[in-house]
Parts: C-alpha cells; sequence; structure tokens
C-alpha cells in the first residue's frame, strides 16, 4: 500500500468511533458505546481469552481477527440483527465482503482470509473471536442493566446458552456472569 | 388493524427517534439529528411549499408521504449513501418494500402505495416530498456549517444544482439558501 | 410569503430540532427528545388514528394541525407544566399566539386558525391531535420507564385517565398500553 | 425552615444542573452548559473581581447573590431574550418574583430582598453580579467560539459596550477579552 | 494581579465545567454533573445550611471556600476515590496545593489559606463546607438513583453515617434524605 | 486467573470505554473519543504499520502491547499532560506501575512486562506502539479539525515533528498527514 492508501484506511478505521452500536439503541439505551468501543473490548477480552484456552492458538492472528471483525461497518454501519428480517443475512455478508474488498494490496488480501475465519468460524482463532464477541455483549448487556435500569435486554441472555461458546474457558465466565447477574438482580 | 397492531406500529415508529442520520455521523457531526427530526423538518416543509406551489397538491396525500416516507429506517436504520457501494441500491429498497409489509391490513396498503409515490416520483406529491427530502438536508447543513465549523459538507452543495428540484418553488428557496450561504462565508 | 420570509419560517422551525422537551429535563431523563420529534410523533399518531376513528376527519387539517401545534415553541421554549404556577396560562397562551402573528401573510392567518382549532379544542381536528398530544407523551413515558427505570413518570400516568380522550380510538390505545405497562412493571 | 423545607429548596435548586442555557441552544451549541455552570461561574467571577474593584464591597451579600440570581429559573426554565418579543418582560419578572415566594420563611425573606438588589440594580453588589454576569456570558462565548467554530455568537459582542459595566475593573477584563478575541480571529 | 493574569484564573476556572465527576461516571452514569455542577451545589447548599447552623459562620468565608474548594480539579482533574490505592493521598494533595500557587498574589495567598480550611478542617467554615460537599454529594447520588435507576451507587450511603457529619443542621438533612430514599426504595 | 478475577480484569477494562480522554475534554471537544476509543485505534494502526515497517516485528508481542497500554487508566483516568506540572511524572508512572500489580498471576507479570517495553521505549514492538500511539492522536487532531472547527489543537501539530518517530513508514504517514492539514486549512 502507498502512504495514501494507508492512511485512507486508517481514516476509514476511525469512523468506528463514531458508529453507535444500533443494537443498544433501539432498546433505548442513551449514548451506546461505539464499535471502536466493543472492537477494543473484543480484542482485549480474546487477549486475555487466550491465556486461559487449553487448545494452541495464534495470538497475533487471533488479536488481528478482532481488530478488524467489524470493519466493515466503518463503510455500512451497524445494521443490527432485527434488521436482518428485511436486508438477508447473504445481502450483508455480500457488503461486508465488498468492503474488505475495498483494501488494496497484500493487506488486504490477508485481512478478507482473516475475516473468513472468523465469519466462517473457520480456524480455531476466528473461533475464539466469536466466543469474544459474544461474551463481550454479554459483559455490556450486564453493565448496561446494572447501572441504566433497562428492562429491554432480556433477550439477550434468553437467546444465549452455553453451547454458543466453542471454548470451555468462555463458558466459565458466561457461566460466572449469569450467576452473577441473577444475584444482583434480586432486590 | 387491532388495537395491539396499531400499539405495535406507533412503538415501532418511535425508534425514528433514536436513529442518527447517519450521513451526519460520518462526517463527524455531534450528536446529529435524529431521523425523527428530519422527518418532522420534511413534513413542515411540504405543508410551507404547498402554499407557494403553483401546481394542485393533495395536502393530505403529501403530508401522509412525507410522514411515512422514513418509516422503514425504523427497522433498517439510515444506511448511508456511501453503503450503496457495496449494499446495492436495489438490495435496499427491497428491504425497505419489506418493512412496511410488516404493517397490517388496509393502513400497510396504502402506506407502500404512498410510499412508492415518493419513491418512484409516481405522483406530484412524491415529487414534491421528494423536493422537500433534499431541501431539508440542505437547510440542515447550513445550519450545521454555521453553528459547528464543519468542513466535510461541501459535497452536499457540489453535488445539488437547481435540475434536482422539481418545483419552482422549490429552486427558488435553494438559490436563496446557496447566496446566504456564500455570503455568510466570507471571512 | 417572498421566499425571504419562507427560508425565514423554516430556519424558525427548525429551532424545534434543538428544543428539548422540558417535562423529560426536571424529571432526570437524560438527552430527552426534542419538540420537533415529539411533533413528529404526534403528526404520525393522528396519521395512524385517522384510520381507527369513526368519526368524519379531515386528513389535510388534521396533520397540519399536529405539525404546526408546537411551532410556538421555537420562539418560546418549551415551559413545562409546573412553571404555569409562576407564569400564567394565560400569558403563555398570549405569547404563543403573538409567536404565530410573527409568521406573515395567509399562511400565518391559516396556522393561527388551525392552531386554535387545536387550543380551544374547536374542531374534530382540533380534538384528535389534542388525544394524540397526550398519547404520545403516555408511549414516550412508557418508553422511557422501560429503558431508564426513571421512578419519577408515575404522576403522568396518575393524571391521566379515559375521560382526557375524546375519541373511543385514543381510550383503546391508552387502556391497552396502561395494560402493558402494569404487565411488566411486576417484578 | 424545617429540614423537609430545606430539603425542597436544595432539591429544588438541583434542577438548575439540567437546565440547559438556552441563548446557546438556539445558536446551535450542541450541548451547551448548563444554568449551575453559568452560576458557578458568575459566582467565582464575582469573587475574583470583588479583590479588584476599588469601592467597598460586602462580599458575603455578593456571593449570596451571586448564587441565587438565577434560582428562579429551576421553576420557569431559561426563556431565552429573543422570546421576550412574546412574553413580556414584565411577565418574566413577575414569574421569577413568585417562584422566590415559593421558598418559605426568612430565607425566602433574605432571597427576595437579595435577588432584588440584582433585578433592580439597587446596591452596589447587585451591580457588580451584574457585571460578572454579562462577562461570564461573554467569556464562555469566547471558549465557544475558539472552540466549536460556531459563527453565530457575533451579536454577543456587537451587543455589548464598555458602557454596559459598572465597575472600572469589570470594563478592564471586557476591553482585554475583546482584544484577545479579535487576535486569534485572523486567519 | 494583572487582568491578564485575572483573564487567566477565570479561563482556568471555566475548565471546570468540562472536568466530568469521575465517581459517576466509573458507575456508569451517562453525562454526569461536571464538577462546575457540583461546585455551584456545595456553595448554595452551604449558603443554606449557613442559616440553619446554630454557631456562629463567616458566610464570606464560608461561600468563598464552597466556590475555590475543587478548583485544583481544573488543572488535575477530578481523580477518583478508588484510583487513590495507586495514585497516594498525599500525592493528591500535593498536587492540588501546587495547582493554587499557579494563582500569582495576594488573592493566590488567600485561596490557599482558605482550602487549607477546607482540606484540614481547620475552621468552622472550612468543616461546614466539607459537610455540604458530602451533603451535595448524596442529594445527587439520590437524585441519580430515582432518575435512572443505576444500583450501583449503593456504597455511598453504606460509608456515610451520622458521625461523619460536624454540624446538627446536616446531620438533620442527611437523616431525613435516607428516610425519603428508602420510602422510595419500596416496590 | 480463576474465572471471578478475570471477569474482574473485563470488567476493569470496560471503564476505559467510560473515560473521555481528557486532553481534547480540556480544548473544549465535546463528547471526545473515550480511551477505549483511542485505544482501539492505536492497536488498529499498530497492525496496519507492522505491514510498512522493514524491521522484524513479533505482531503478538505488538498487539498485545497496544491492548494494554492506556490499561492503567481504568483505574486512574486520563491524567492530561498539563496536569503533570503538579503530579510528577514520576508519581504518575508509579501509580500506573501498582495499577498492573493488580491484576493477578502470570497474566499480571506478561502484562507489566509488555507494558514497560512500551514505556521504556525497551523493544522494537514497544517502541513501535509509541509511533502509533502519537499518531492516532494526530489524525484524532486532524480529524476534529476538520469536523469541529476546533482552534485549540493547533500545539498538538507544533509540538511534534518528524523525530518524534522511530519508524520511517511512521514519518512518512506523518508527513502525508501533514501536507493534507495544510492544504485543507487555505480558505
Amino acid at each position: 500500500m502507498t502512504p495514501e492508501q494507508t492512511l485512507d484506511l486508517l481514516l476509514q478505521a476511525n469512523l468506528l468511533k463514531t458508529m453507535p452500536r444500533t443494537g443498544w439503541l433501539i432498546r433505548g439505551i442513551v449514548q451506546p458505546e461505539s464499535v471502536a468501543e466493543h472492537s477494543y473490548g473484543v480484542a482485549f477480552l480474546s487477549l486475555v481469552l487466550a491465556q486461559a484456552v487449553e487448545e494452541a492458538i495464534d495470538r497475533e492472528k487471533l488479536l488481528s481477527i478482532a481488530l478488524l471483525h467489524d470493519l466493515p461497518e466503518s463503510h455500512i454501519t451497524d445494521i443490527p440483527y432485527p434488521a436482518l428480517r428485511f436486508i438477508t443475512p447473504q445481502a450483508k455478508r455480500t457488503a461486508e465482503e465488498r468492503a474488505l474488498e475495498d483494501i488494496p494490496g497484500s493487506l488486504g488480501d490477508e485481512f478478507r482470509q482473516l475475516w473468513l475465519d472468523f465469519e466462517d468460524r473457520r480456524t480455531p482463532e476466528g473461533r475464539l473471536v466469536r466466543d469474544a464477541d459474544r461474551l463481550e455483549l454479554l459483559i455490556q448487556a450486564y453493565i448496561y442493566e446494572q447501572s441504566t435500569g433497562n428492562r429491554r435486554l432480556g433477550e439477550f441472555w434468553d437467546n444465549t446458552d452455553p453451547t454458543h461458546f466453542e471454548y470451555a474457558a468462555s463458558r466459565e465466565i458466561f457461566a460466572l456472569l449469569c450467576r452473577q447477574r441473577e444475584k444482583e438482580r434480586k432486590p
């Protein structure tokens, strides 16, 4: 990549700081986290999980996947889950792939391969970032429930069970989080 | 529609208050207007333009179109223009049509017909709301330029010329707005 | 109106986007809806109610009233209900009428007549917008209760009973909303 | 005052933290200062000015006036200057006096007297707080111009000249502020 | 002080409007009050308490202390209580003293003495502002609990008992506030 | 680490989403980025720079350093540069080291070593993250200048020259960014 292309890519990625996570918006969370904040959480969580996971994990790949897995949203915005009744998941996926094709040269090629690892759960690293992605969502939901009194986040918990997580280490934190949430919900 | 369906529709439309206009977000406007605020502006502008337009206009239709033309965004969010390089305009349109099909009964049928008036510029009323939609965008851009010092909104002006407007009354206000903007931009 | 007067009016109405609804502010709702967002809600709700109401309704008038009923607040701001102990309702009303007199020509005349329809409940359309105005307030209160845990909105419910609504269709949605609120408030 | 009355007064004054200064809102300043923040600025500025003023000043009175001069806005909200074309200044003043009458006992009496010192420029302390009130406005306008690029604050400067200030110390800071503003406005 | 030094001090104090109270931030309060808003509350509360306190109080000193007790935070920011495990309280105190030494001339000397009255509880006025500082925190905590549903503010109540307050008038309001909180917490 | 310790660490890191970057706050940027958003930017920039750098870089180490280099700010908050006149840089550094010692077990040991790589510029990876840290700051400053009209960010540019960057790839992007900024600043 030329420096011009590099700077373009950096300015593009910076847009993730301005993109709100729409799943929170439609449930009435005021000034919710940005996609960049979520991506930071996923990457940090991946770094911590890697330590706890027994399987061999290539951490370079792992962290790279975590940092770029939502990069297409800098172009497309964060289309929330309920919208997929109207925009097909396939249309969304195609759009995300095209957005990655915008990145020139070998870095673009590398990013697309890493993104497919995540999207198609192709590699242990891709699968661990998926675990981190879901766990980070739940940690944030837990924090919002504690700090805003929002009563519309129950479905995130109802729709998650241990089988959603690939790794035992993820399941262990998920179980602990559920227990802590239950304990604090009692009046 | 049953009262339950009516209440569902009202709660759905309420989401437009929480949807930011993403075109402003990606250009760095902090806490930009919501889609509901824009829709209010379009509807009010339509009401005012109707008075100034020489052609016969059915105001009931006109205001109805204005109030619902962005309703699908309550499901789909406001996907910004640059994203259409990746999500095809056709995919977006199909999604919006499907979102309107969610509204049951004769009101749903009526809404879809009015939305097509706007989308396909089928009727004088649909075309006048399109004028109002663009003019409202430019008025807001003018206000943001005046009040935030944002230097990234030039393209809205560069990409608009009098031929974008169907009605002489719209062109007249557009011309006046351009003059006022030019005058105030001088140091 | 000259184009200059028209643009002035549009810029004035745009201020409704920046006016917070102060009734929420004083009860601790952070970043509450703007008057423009509320007006959008009232207009959309009027459009939907018109379909459900059995009486003959002139929708052109109805939507026009809904779109302009809070226009004076663009000059005067949204003076909250508890302030009327100190600013007399008559002083507020006079101020609002004067603000409408600021609009020149026949549009100003028309707006004042429509506003009086609303203010004095003079016409079926004015009365239906009043129903919509109150219902919209309660829908928003319901959403804030669900999403922010605010415990200071009870008085809106305590101070409303079916006799506040003119139309059976409004009462039906009000009753349903109350039931839904009660159901969700149980721990 | 009973403890209950005292707590009521404190909760009432706390509302000043949630009241935006509407003069900034209507000029497009995003998330402008609250009345409480402005009042803090006025009180601190009064404290500093008292040191620089040659005349004898009762600082206890001075700071008390500064802290309560906007207290009625906790009931009435901050009605912006342009609204006084519609709400008469007399109606506003009467409302503010009535709001102070809400405070029971001798503290209420004392507050009303101090407020009249300010409102009617009756005492040296009241006049110094008026100087501070205007100077604080201009300091904030200067900061907003520097930090937001807003081009709509010019009238605050155009409408102020040295004769608006009672004390030489105020005029000196005003003159300095104007010079600093001019210097920084040059491209 | 020269006018230049005075203006510098005023611009410095203005920064308190932009400093969030970090104790609220880390507990998930969105857009919490600024230090300036808190300082306003403390000064107003001091003014009201002075009336209720039986001991002789120099109100000029009292209000001056209240207005400047958090002034060092304009340089240092509001370092929250839990951070004192890492930054020693001594290091924080030294930093605050140094920040006050930045203020030139006799006003600087006076401010430092008043600040020590507060910091070291040296005088009746310093001790009353400490009461007001804590009471203001609890009033704000009470308001946030009522209006946001935040469940993380319990420790402020758990860690406060009547012995924290020096004056009977403070204890009386504290006791009343606790009762009111308890009553409203019942479902 | 036990799952309890892991969850504690994740909740601690989540606080970075709520910590504003205070350097922007004191210059009047409204709702500035959080530390988490900045950290995301630094990590993504490191990933991209690694590709452009000719020297051998251990990307696993690189991305780990980027993700944790501001972790102590979750305890201590983001103490802005001008505050270091009062809190000594040594006191700040000691506080940050102590905050990292809070993390138990081998992960804590590893994090401290990586943090020292950054803090003391001990390794190529630590030095590249330092480059990314500064470059990210400037990219954000550039975006804020473009989108908010803030005129107080000049010192970031004045205080940076090519010798601040260790790697040629960083200098190249820095130079390009400066050119682009200059070009767009011309009226």
